[in-house]
Protein backbone atom coordinates (compact mmCIF):
# COMPACT_ATOMS: atom_id res chain seq x y z
CA UNK A 1 0.00 0.00 0.00
CA UNK A 2 1.28 3.46 -0.85
CA UNK A 3 0.48 6.42 1.49
CA UNK A 4 -1.42 8.86 0.51
CA UNK A 5 -0.11 12.49 1.80
CA UNK A 6 -3.03 15.40 0.75
CA UNK A 7 -1.61 18.52 0.86
CA UNK A 8 -4.15 20.85 1.57
CA UNK A 9 -3.79 24.31 0.46
CA UNK A 10 -4.46 27.53 3.12
CA UNK A 11 -7.64 29.17 2.43
CA UNK A 12 -7.81 32.76 1.73
CA UNK A 13 -10.66 35.10 1.76
CA UNK A 14 -11.04 38.76 2.14
CA UNK A 15 -14.44 39.91 3.64
CA UNK A 16 -16.54 42.81 3.40
CA UNK A 17 -19.24 42.98 6.78
CA UNK A 18 -20.57 46.04 6.82
CA UNK A 19 -24.08 47.57 7.62
CA UNK A 20 -25.76 50.37 4.81
CA UNK A 21 -28.88 52.19 4.43
CA UNK A 22 -31.12 51.50 1.27
CA UNK A 23 -29.43 54.11 -0.38
CA UNK A 24 -25.65 52.71 0.12
CA UNK A 25 -24.27 54.87 2.58
CA UNK A 26 -21.94 53.76 5.65
CA UNK A 27 -22.29 57.09 7.64
CA UNK A 28 -24.00 60.04 7.41
CA UNK A 29 -23.45 63.63 6.12
CA UNK A 30 -21.85 63.97 9.59
CA UNK A 31 -20.53 61.05 9.68
CA UNK A 32 -23.78 59.82 11.94
CA UNK A 33 -23.97 56.14 12.80
CA UNK A 34 -26.89 56.28 14.72
CA UNK A 35 -28.98 55.22 12.16
CA UNK A 36 -27.54 51.77 12.17
CA UNK A 37 -30.13 51.22 15.41
CA UNK A 38 -32.88 52.44 13.95
CA UNK A 39 -34.60 49.11 14.85
CA UNK A 40 -35.26 48.45 18.20
CA UNK A 41 -33.41 45.36 19.84
CA UNK A 42 -31.06 45.36 16.81
CA UNK A 43 -28.40 46.08 19.22
CA UNK A 44 -29.67 43.32 21.36
CA UNK A 45 -28.83 40.36 18.94
CA UNK A 46 -25.99 38.85 16.63
CA UNK A 47 -26.54 38.83 12.90
CA UNK A 48 -23.24 37.16 12.14
CA UNK A 49 -21.07 39.08 13.40
CA UNK A 50 -19.86 37.05 16.13
CA UNK A 51 -19.40 33.91 13.73
CA UNK A 52 -17.42 36.06 11.05
CA UNK A 53 -14.87 37.13 13.64
CA UNK A 54 -13.97 34.26 14.79
CA UNK A 55 -13.88 32.68 11.54
CA UNK A 56 -11.12 35.86 10.38
CA UNK A 57 -7.39 35.97 11.46
CA UNK A 58 -7.42 39.83 11.27
CA UNK A 59 -8.53 43.11 10.42
CA UNK A 60 -7.64 45.39 7.79
CA UNK A 61 -9.25 49.01 8.03
CA UNK A 62 -8.26 52.56 6.63
CA UNK A 63 -7.28 55.03 9.21
CA UNK A 64 -10.46 57.16 8.98
CA UNK A 65 -12.25 54.02 10.31
CA UNK A 66 -9.74 53.26 13.08
CA UNK A 67 -10.08 57.00 14.06
CA UNK A 68 -13.93 56.27 13.82
CA UNK A 69 -13.85 53.43 16.97
CA UNK A 70 -11.33 55.12 18.92
CA UNK A 71 -13.36 57.82 19.11
CA UNK A 72 -16.43 55.32 20.07
CA UNK A 73 -14.86 55.71 23.38
CA UNK A 74 -15.50 52.47 24.43
CA UNK A 75 -12.78 49.26 25.41
CA UNK A 76 -10.87 48.19 21.86
CA UNK A 77 -13.40 46.20 20.53
CA UNK A 78 -11.17 43.61 18.69
CA UNK A 79 -9.59 40.48 19.59
CA UNK A 80 -7.74 39.75 16.18
CA UNK A 81 -4.70 41.73 14.99
CA UNK A 82 -5.93 44.63 13.54
CA UNK A 83 -3.97 46.19 10.37
CA UNK A 84 -4.46 50.39 9.31
CA UNK A 85 -3.83 50.86 5.99
CA UNK A 86 -2.33 54.69 6.52
CA UNK A 87 0.78 57.10 5.65
CA UNK A 88 -0.66 59.55 7.90
CA UNK A 89 -0.74 57.40 10.77
CA UNK A 90 2.44 57.44 12.70
CA UNK A 91 2.03 56.24 15.96
CA UNK A 92 -0.61 53.88 17.70
CA UNK A 93 -1.85 54.71 20.81
CA UNK A 94 0.32 52.75 23.74
CA UNK A 95 -2.00 50.42 25.04
CA UNK A 96 -3.01 49.08 21.39
CA UNK A 97 0.78 48.56 20.74
CA UNK A 98 0.44 44.71 20.44
CA UNK A 99 -3.04 45.13 19.20
CA UNK A 100 -2.78 47.38 16.27
CA UNK A 101 0.12 47.63 13.46
CA UNK A 102 0.12 49.91 10.65
CA UNK A 103 0.79 49.63 7.14
CA UNK A 104 0.53 50.78 3.96
CA UNK A 105 1.17 50.19 -0.03
CA UNK A 106 -1.54 48.73 -2.31
CA UNK A 107 -4.04 46.19 -1.41
CA UNK A 108 -2.06 42.93 -2.97
CA UNK A 109 1.66 44.32 -1.51
CA UNK A 110 -0.83 44.39 2.23
CA UNK A 111 -2.57 41.01 1.34
CA UNK A 112 0.73 39.26 0.71
CA UNK A 113 2.10 40.93 3.88
CA UNK A 114 -0.34 39.75 6.05
CA UNK A 115 -0.44 36.19 4.16
CA UNK A 116 3.58 36.03 5.07
CA UNK A 117 2.43 36.50 8.57
CA UNK A 118 0.02 33.85 8.71
CA UNK A 119 -3.12 35.80 8.56
CA UNK A 120 -4.84 34.20 5.85
CA UNK A 121 -8.76 35.47 6.43
CA UNK A 122 -8.91 39.02 6.43
CA UNK A 123 -12.24 41.22 7.21
CA UNK A 124 -11.67 44.64 5.15
CA UNK A 125 -12.99 47.27 7.01
CA UNK A 126 -14.03 51.42 6.17
CA UNK A 127 -15.53 53.05 2.59
CA UNK A 128 -12.44 53.76 1.16
CA UNK A 129 -10.57 50.33 1.56
CA UNK A 130 -13.11 48.28 0.41
CA UNK A 131 -13.11 50.67 -2.48
CA UNK A 132 -9.35 50.48 -3.07
CA UNK A 133 -9.88 46.29 -2.21
CA UNK A 134 -12.65 46.18 -4.83
CA UNK A 135 -11.08 47.93 -7.74
CA UNK A 136 -7.82 45.54 -7.51
CA UNK A 137 -10.43 42.71 -7.51
CA UNK A 138 -9.50 41.64 -3.68
CA UNK A 139 -13.32 40.93 -1.45
CA UNK A 140 -14.65 37.54 -2.14
CA UNK A 141 -16.71 37.49 -0.02
CA UNK A 142 -19.76 40.67 0.97
CA UNK A 143 -22.60 40.47 4.03
CA UNK A 144 -23.86 43.84 3.60
CA UNK A 145 -26.89 44.32 6.23
CA UNK A 146 -29.34 47.13 5.11
CA UNK A 147 -30.86 49.24 7.73
CA UNK A 148 -34.40 50.78 6.17
CA UNK A 149 -33.52 53.66 6.06
CA UNK A 150 -33.07 56.49 2.98
CA UNK A 151 -30.18 58.01 4.41
CA UNK A 152 -29.95 60.82 1.93
CA UNK A 153 -26.19 61.22 2.02
CA UNK A 154 -22.99 60.69 3.46
CA UNK A 155 -19.98 57.80 3.38
CA UNK A 156 -20.68 55.49 0.06
CA UNK A 157 -20.01 52.12 0.81
CA UNK A 158 -18.98 51.49 -2.72
CA UNK A 159 -17.23 53.99 -5.01
CA UNK A 160 -16.08 54.09 -9.10
CA UNK A 161 -14.58 51.33 -10.38
CA UNK A 162 -12.65 50.64 -13.70
CA UNK A 163 -14.61 47.30 -14.33
CA UNK A 164 -17.61 46.20 -13.00
CA UNK A 165 -17.77 42.87 -11.01
CA UNK A 166 -20.10 40.01 -10.79
CA UNK A 167 -21.21 38.67 -7.59
CA UNK A 168 -23.12 35.04 -6.54
CA UNK A 169 -25.79 35.63 -4.11
CA UNK A 170 -25.20 32.93 -1.54
CA UNK A 171 -27.89 33.32 0.89
CA UNK A 172 -30.38 36.40 2.49
CA UNK A 173 -31.88 36.63 6.31
CA UNK A 174 -34.45 39.19 7.08
CA UNK A 175 -33.41 40.06 10.94
CA UNK A 176 -36.25 41.44 13.65
CA UNK A 177 -38.56 41.69 10.28
CA UNK A 178 -36.81 45.16 9.26
CA UNK A 179 -33.29 44.21 8.96
CA UNK A 180 -32.12 42.53 5.18
CA UNK A 181 -28.56 40.78 5.32
CA UNK A 182 -27.32 39.62 1.79
CA UNK A 183 -24.34 37.72 1.50
CA UNK A 184 -22.43 37.60 -1.84
CA UNK A 185 -19.69 35.70 -3.20
CA UNK A 186 -17.56 36.88 -6.07
CA UNK A 187 -17.74 35.08 -8.96
CA UNK A 188 -14.54 35.62 -11.03
CA UNK A 189 -15.21 32.51 -13.60
CA UNK A 190 -18.30 33.38 -16.18
CA UNK B 1 -83.37 52.22 10.93
CA UNK B 2 -80.75 54.61 9.64
CA UNK B 3 -78.97 54.25 6.54
CA UNK B 4 -75.12 54.44 7.01
CA UNK B 5 -73.34 55.58 4.40
CA UNK B 6 -69.90 54.85 3.77
CA UNK B 7 -67.52 57.15 2.59
CA UNK B 8 -64.09 55.20 1.28
CA UNK B 9 -61.53 57.24 0.86
CA UNK B 10 -59.87 56.31 -2.58
CA UNK B 11 -56.13 55.14 -1.87
CA UNK B 12 -53.21 56.98 -3.49
CA UNK B 13 -50.02 55.49 -3.87
CA UNK B 14 -46.63 56.38 -5.60
CA UNK B 15 -44.32 53.30 -5.79
CA UNK B 16 -41.01 52.98 -7.27
CA UNK B 17 -40.14 49.42 -8.91
CA UNK B 18 -36.71 48.95 -10.27
CA UNK B 19 -33.71 47.36 -10.96
CA UNK B 20 -30.19 47.87 -9.16
CA UNK B 21 -26.41 47.15 -8.70
CA UNK B 22 -25.56 45.61 -5.82
CA UNK B 23 -23.85 49.06 -5.02
CA UNK B 24 -27.33 51.16 -6.19
CA UNK B 25 -26.87 51.65 -10.26
CA UNK B 26 -29.69 51.53 -12.63
CA UNK B 27 -27.66 52.12 -15.30
CA UNK B 28 -23.79 51.58 -16.48
CA UNK B 29 -21.70 54.14 -17.12
CA UNK B 30 -22.35 53.97 -20.94
CA UNK B 31 -25.86 53.87 -20.19
CA UNK B 32 -26.03 50.04 -20.25
CA UNK B 33 -28.98 48.01 -19.47
CA UNK B 34 -27.39 44.50 -20.63
CA UNK B 35 -26.18 43.71 -16.56
CA UNK B 36 -30.12 43.27 -15.42
CA UNK B 37 -30.03 40.22 -17.47
CA UNK B 38 -26.86 38.73 -16.19
CA UNK B 39 -28.79 35.98 -14.51
CA UNK B 40 -29.76 33.26 -17.05
CA UNK B 41 -33.41 33.20 -17.39
CA UNK B 42 -33.97 36.40 -15.60
CA UNK B 43 -35.97 38.09 -18.50
CA UNK B 44 -38.15 35.03 -18.49
CA UNK B 45 -39.64 34.97 -14.85
CA UNK B 46 -42.25 37.43 -13.43
CA UNK B 47 -40.64 39.07 -10.87
CA UNK B 48 -43.86 41.29 -9.77
CA UNK B 49 -43.64 43.10 -12.47
CA UNK B 50 -46.93 42.61 -14.05
CA UNK B 51 -49.21 42.82 -10.71
CA UNK B 52 -47.50 46.32 -10.20
CA UNK B 53 -48.25 47.52 -13.52
CA UNK B 54 -51.71 45.80 -13.20
CA UNK B 55 -52.23 47.87 -9.88
CA UNK B 56 -51.44 51.10 -10.84
CA UNK B 57 -53.47 53.36 -12.78
CA UNK B 58 -50.22 55.66 -14.62
CA UNK B 59 -46.81 55.98 -15.49
CA UNK B 60 -44.76 59.20 -14.18
CA UNK B 61 -41.22 59.51 -15.44
CA UNK B 62 -38.55 61.72 -16.58
CA UNK B 63 -37.37 62.68 -20.06
CA UNK B 64 -34.37 60.30 -19.90
CA UNK B 65 -35.96 57.37 -19.09
CA UNK B 66 -38.58 58.62 -21.93
CA UNK B 67 -36.03 58.48 -24.13
CA UNK B 68 -34.54 55.75 -22.93
CA UNK B 69 -37.87 53.69 -23.65
CA UNK B 70 -38.22 54.61 -27.43
CA UNK B 71 -34.96 53.97 -27.72
CA UNK B 72 -35.57 50.11 -27.08
CA UNK B 73 -36.65 49.61 -30.33
CA UNK B 74 -39.62 47.66 -29.27
CA UNK B 75 -43.39 48.63 -29.38
CA UNK B 76 -44.70 50.85 -26.71
CA UNK B 77 -44.86 48.41 -23.53
CA UNK B 78 -46.55 50.56 -21.78
CA UNK B 79 -50.97 50.53 -21.64
CA UNK B 80 -51.01 52.71 -18.85
CA UNK B 81 -51.04 56.78 -19.45
CA UNK B 82 -47.27 57.54 -19.08
CA UNK B 83 -46.96 61.39 -18.40
CA UNK B 84 -43.50 62.45 -19.19
CA UNK B 85 -41.68 65.65 -16.69
CA UNK B 86 -39.94 67.63 -18.88
CA UNK B 87 -39.33 71.23 -19.69
CA UNK B 88 -37.51 70.69 -22.74
CA UNK B 89 -39.83 67.82 -24.71
CA UNK B 90 -42.32 69.96 -26.63
CA UNK B 91 -43.96 67.06 -29.09
CA UNK B 92 -44.69 63.51 -28.32
CA UNK B 93 -44.54 61.24 -31.33
CA UNK B 94 -47.46 60.85 -33.58
CA UNK B 95 -47.82 56.81 -32.57
CA UNK B 96 -48.22 57.86 -28.97
CA UNK B 97 -50.46 60.83 -28.12
CA UNK B 98 -52.83 58.87 -26.77
CA UNK B 99 -50.83 57.09 -24.28
CA UNK B 100 -48.09 59.69 -23.61
CA UNK B 101 -48.46 63.08 -21.94
CA UNK B 102 -46.10 66.17 -20.97
CA UNK B 103 -46.44 67.36 -17.94
CA UNK B 104 -44.31 69.64 -15.40
CA UNK B 105 -44.11 71.38 -12.10
CA UNK B 106 -43.25 70.03 -8.78
CA UNK B 107 -43.40 66.39 -7.67
CA UNK B 108 -46.74 67.64 -5.74
CA UNK B 109 -48.20 69.52 -8.17
CA UNK B 110 -47.83 66.74 -10.30
CA UNK B 111 -49.27 64.60 -8.14
CA UNK B 112 -52.17 66.72 -7.56
CA UNK B 113 -52.72 67.08 -11.25
CA UNK B 114 -52.97 63.05 -11.63
CA UNK B 115 -54.75 63.12 -9.09
CA UNK B 116 -57.61 65.39 -10.15
CA UNK B 117 -57.71 63.26 -13.63
CA UNK B 118 -58.61 60.29 -12.02
CA UNK B 119 -54.91 58.69 -11.77
CA UNK B 120 -54.82 57.50 -8.14
CA UNK B 121 -51.54 54.66 -8.04
CA UNK B 122 -48.77 55.93 -9.32
CA UNK B 123 -45.18 54.13 -10.58
CA UNK B 124 -42.77 56.69 -10.47
CA UNK B 125 -39.83 56.00 -12.72
CA UNK B 126 -36.00 57.04 -13.73
CA UNK B 127 -33.19 58.03 -11.57
CA UNK B 128 -33.40 62.20 -11.35
CA UNK B 129 -37.44 62.13 -11.04
CA UNK B 130 -37.32 59.35 -8.04
CA UNK B 131 -35.08 61.22 -6.20
CA UNK B 132 -37.21 64.63 -6.72
CA UNK B 133 -40.21 62.87 -5.27
CA UNK B 134 -37.97 61.46 -2.54
CA UNK B 135 -36.85 65.19 -1.80
CA UNK B 136 -40.78 65.62 -2.35
CA UNK B 137 -41.14 62.56 0.60
CA UNK B 138 -43.89 61.84 -1.90
CA UNK B 139 -42.55 58.02 -2.59
CA UNK B 140 -44.62 55.49 -0.44
CA UNK B 141 -43.16 52.07 -1.59
CA UNK B 142 -40.48 50.90 -3.10
CA UNK B 143 -39.52 47.61 -4.71
CA UNK B 144 -36.12 47.25 -5.28
CA UNK B 145 -34.59 44.30 -6.80
CA UNK B 146 -30.80 43.87 -6.69
CA UNK B 147 -28.36 41.98 -9.57
CA UNK B 148 -25.58 40.69 -8.29
CA UNK B 149 -23.27 43.11 -9.91
CA UNK B 150 -21.04 45.74 -8.41
CA UNK B 151 -21.17 48.07 -11.55
CA UNK B 152 -18.57 50.54 -9.76
CA UNK B 153 -20.83 53.27 -11.74
CA UNK B 154 -23.37 55.02 -13.87
CA UNK B 155 -26.57 56.44 -12.99
CA UNK B 156 -27.55 56.22 -9.26
CA UNK B 157 -30.92 55.45 -8.57
CA UNK B 158 -30.87 57.42 -4.84
CA UNK B 159 -29.25 60.99 -4.68
CA UNK B 160 -28.76 63.53 -2.01
CA UNK B 161 -31.46 64.36 -0.07
CA UNK B 162 -32.51 67.00 2.84
CA UNK B 163 -33.37 64.89 5.06
CA UNK B 164 -33.40 60.86 5.87
CA UNK B 165 -36.47 58.83 5.38
CA UNK B 166 -37.11 55.41 7.12
CA UNK B 167 -38.75 52.61 5.46
CA UNK B 168 -40.71 49.81 6.69
CA UNK B 169 -39.40 46.69 5.29
CA UNK B 170 -42.50 44.50 3.82
CA UNK B 171 -41.02 41.21 2.06
CA UNK B 172 -37.66 40.35 0.67
CA UNK B 173 -37.80 37.64 -2.14
CA UNK B 174 -35.29 35.59 -3.75
CA UNK B 175 -35.84 34.87 -7.46
CA UNK B 176 -33.72 32.06 -9.72
CA UNK B 177 -31.09 31.87 -6.49
CA UNK B 178 -29.89 35.34 -7.84
CA UNK B 179 -32.07 37.82 -7.44
CA UNK B 180 -33.34 39.48 -4.31
CA UNK B 181 -36.41 41.51 -4.97
CA UNK B 182 -36.76 43.53 -1.38
CA UNK B 183 -39.98 46.03 -0.87
CA UNK B 184 -39.94 48.51 1.15
CA UNK B 185 -43.31 51.16 2.67
CA UNK B 186 -42.91 54.58 4.01
CA UNK B 187 -42.68 54.91 7.38
CA UNK B 188 -44.01 58.44 8.09
CA UNK B 189 -44.91 58.14 11.34
CA UNK B 190 -42.80 56.97 14.39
Amino acid sequence: MKAITKTKSIETKNIVYVGRSIDGYIAGKKGELDWLDIIPGSDKIDMGYVGMMAEIDALVMGRVTFEVVLNFGIEWPYKKPVFVLSNSVTEIPDPLKEKVFLTNGSPQKVIDQLHTLGYHKLYIDGGVTVQQFLEADLIDEMTLTTIPIVLGGGTFLFGELSQSLAFEHVESKVFLEQIVQDKYRRKRTV
